[in-house]
């Protein structure tokens, strides 16, 4: 447990997916198969608690995000959301919206990587997860779906117009957004969307492989990579360049860089602590 | 016609290109074909100008840009507007540079998905007026030409130096635009700066079914999504995050999301009306 | 020399590497081949130095920057680099990250074209150095590595968190920078990573002959194209177009940009003079 959790407890028991720890490593399993793991306002909800107390919880290191059965997430579900949305006004949509939203804010900021392990269609909010996670493992049968529009929505949806763009190129990111239409694996991958792109059935070792590899190195280091890419995405040129002098300064104080040179004098692997 | 259009009359005739509206598509033939097109002075005011008044007029839901005869657009035409530039002073090449500028920023500013139909070179001026578009679908003939340079000027121009980078990444950006050599439309769709790329004889079709599939949708929710890519571009991920909240939750009062809905209830397809 | 250069000598022999200029094209040669070209304390200092001279000489219109032996440059030295940091303290260290960081900013701000001509392994800060430039010219041999999370250490370093995914997309820079494996010079290219890729022994051609025509072509308009591709990625869009109204009408009222016009009247080539 991080010594800076106080009075807050750790949340026990997740309701609205599967979670687990195992060795570093935490899994959030959305399991809902028989609607491709429709989200719901409480899996929302639960999602943005969650990754708000990962960090804090002191035993994970790197976050996988996974689907149950042949879908990753197909978002919204229409009936359960859009048909709950539709009973509400400006307020309550609002507080819904932002909610989504802080689940990506969640998953950009928190400093511990996320794998999204995408085992077939990534649609609506399900792909824009997946744009927030740090890695994007793909079975080649997976493909991204931005459906926003298909139901008169925006296609800039929990900061999708944000992201996209960033990841494949403002073109690119227009016809996905704009029009909605699949973009297989392939596809994906030629355009920097998928991190790789494997077998069907060999998505899970790779997703453990690559998850193992995360927990098992220097976590410090992995950790500020992904918070300085990310904030580095808003900052000018030489802004990033005096905030990686401080950031890099800091980690040559590390345990794990003075142990890279001692392992290194000694001829051996690193014994990394992450701090 | 817009409830708040007011004294200003929209414009009858535009002189300086050939323009048309269809069925909500609007389209601006570049119509010089002996000077693939070349720009002029009054062609760019008028594109400026049109341009600012698309959404006012009420009757257009997206526009093509395209070009007679064998090429799009060849930019700048050397004895027409160099030659006059050479007889100028700071503050009028200042408003001319401005103007210039100025199309571009309407172009990506205004609330509607802009086509740029590419059947040839899209040279200097051209090739930004495409990369100005929300999708550039191009004949497997067409060319991009970032010409600047090779007559003594920035590669830097009417917002290129921008956009580019932001489609294609900084280092394809700086080879294109430092340099000025020929970029295929193979290149471009390998570098993400083609939205597609088809037969010539196929280009007008292709550019006739997605411009009516943007006309027939739901066009407050086109309009938003290129608003807000454009806009997200600017702004850092909490800003952007906090603009999807607000934007989605007034398109989930949109009429055309309220239809989605009831049509997909009602197992019909919406009918949507863009409000 | 520059006319603002005044009472600071330029100077005249630069320790830490080899250093040439030839008809316009200097050319730094890191010189360690049994080390790969490792980066000492020396090499960093003598970088950031020669490249804030270099505009002032008036004599350099590209710089070019080479590796001797087999490989371009593996980053700072474990013994000479790691292990002395490990006996520093905070300001110490922050000094040493802020010196290698002035070196990125100055190539990135300098107004001259920078070739990385990249013949082996680009690792660590070397890799860092390549993305500082404006050009990567590639041997089919060479490679990239971001080995920093494999010293304990952030991927984010010398602005490396701010280039990569400006270059090849938000994705793939996390992938290279946090796990640090190797990247081939042929996904180089596929990512906009590499400018081109050539046989092992036909780079040093190919890196002369782009090194030649950017010394012999209009000067300014490539500095100034350099300059804004930079600046422009910090900037929004309405501040961009003004920015190159400014700067194209300064051009516009050039040496170079007329004698395009003239040269270009009398059917001639222009005889550039980079002012």
């Amino acid at each position: 447990m991080s010594p800076f959790r106080a009075s807050a407890a750790i949340t026990e028991k997740w309701e609205h997916f599967r979670f687990e720890v195992s060795d570093g490593v935490a899994t959030v399993t959305l399991d809902r198969p028989d609607k491709l793991n429709a989200l719901t306002f409480e899996s929302y909800a639960d999602l943005r608690d969650l990754v708000a107390e990962l960090p804090q919880r002191g035993d994970v290191k790197v976050l996988v995000l996974a689907g149950e059965g042949r879908g990753f997430c197909s978002g919204g579900d229409v009936e359960e959301i859009i048909g709950e949305l539709q009973k509400m006004k400006a307020a309550e949509l609002l507080e819904f919206t932002r909610m989504t939203g802080s689940v990506v804010e969640a998953l950009r900021t928190v400093p511990i990587p996320v794998i999204a392990s995408i085992n077939g269609v990534a649609a609506g909010a399900g792909s824009v997860l997946a744009l927030a996670s740090d890695f994007r493992l793909l079975s080649r049968s997976a493909s991204f779906r931005f459906l926003f529009t298909h139901v008169g929505l925006s296609g800039a949806d929990m900061g999708s117009a944000y992201l996209l763009p960033r990841i494949v190129g403002a073109g690119r990111a227009t016809q996905m957004l704009m029009l909605g239409d699949k973009v297989t694996a392939e596809e994906a991958l030629a355009a920097g969307l998928a991190s790789s792109v494997v077998e069907p059935d060999e998505l899970p070792e790779a997703t453990r492989a690559l998850a193992r590899r995360l927990a098992d190195g220097p976590a410090l280091a992995y950790g500020t990579t992904k918070a300085l890419i990310q904030r580095e995405l808003d900052m000018n040129l030489s802004g990033a360049i005096e905030m990686d002098a401080m950031t890099q300064a800091l980690l040559m104080l590390s345990h794990d860089h003075g142990e890279f040179y001692t392992a290194w004098s000694e001829g051996r692997k690193p014994d990394w602590q992450g701090r």
